[in-house]
């Protein structure tokens, strides 16, 4: 396992175990890399009728990068089954930018459409605009 | 992996193919075995407003044999979830008991309700039964 995928899994898991606490039903899709064109999230979690689709980004610098292709996936997955799509993205955080509580393991959530697309057609999210735009628990 | 692991994935991957080719959007969830005591299913499928949480058993004995605690994992994902619970068997079949044509991979869909249980507390299908009141398509 890379550093990037044990990365995403760390990641992956933080936000499965913090859905599954906040009484989402969720499971997650077999590790990225796996040989399958079909398209998929990193997690998929429903609570009373609702569901969402979730992409989950860490990153230690800032922005943080989504490419393009996991990014249509999330769309993709999201549509077809009746989900909304969401990313997770997660910043090494100073103390003084989080005042959500120490269970809180600190994702900010955003919309595909908060995304500021790339001139290279990929996808990023500052640190201010999660803080500003993302929400700490999932919104629809 | 295992003998009875690859199996399991062999055939989870057979009915994931099988119902991503019949229209329906699908996640499997991660292997068997990895650490969570959360209650999963093997396959999860939505279509258009529709999901069905499914476990997957594919056998060369008969009758097939279902473990006590991962029909009640299925059973209690799919409360949770908010969808339909199936079991998927599948026979090393005659040619001549399948009529459902060379495309078809041989799987036969049940409810719970039809799984027998044994005095042990767990469950078992046998072929006749799949053949009698399983399914070959989804049918809820």
């Amino acid at each position: 396992m890379t550093d990037s995928n044990a990365k995403g899994d760390r990641g992956e898991r933080e936000l499965v175990n913090w859905l599954d606490a906040d009484g989402w039903t969720v499971i997650r899709a077999p590790a990225s890399g796996s040989a399958t064109t079909r398209d998929l999230p990193d997690v998929l979690a429903a609570d009373d009728g609702t569901f969402i689709a979730t992409e989950v980004k860490l990153s230690g610098g800032d922005p943080i990068y989504l490419d393009s292709e996991e990014v249509q996936s999330l769309v993709n997955f999201a549509r077809d089954f009746g989900a909304d799509a969401r990313v997770a993205v997660k910043f090494d955080l100073e103390p003084d930018d989080f005042a959500y509580g120490e269970d809180h393991p600190g994702f900010y959530l955003l919309s595909v459409d908060d995304l500021h697309e790339t001139p290279g057609g990929n996808y990023r999210v500052k640190k201010q605009t999660a803080l500003e735009v993302g929400t700490p628990e999932v919104e629809l």
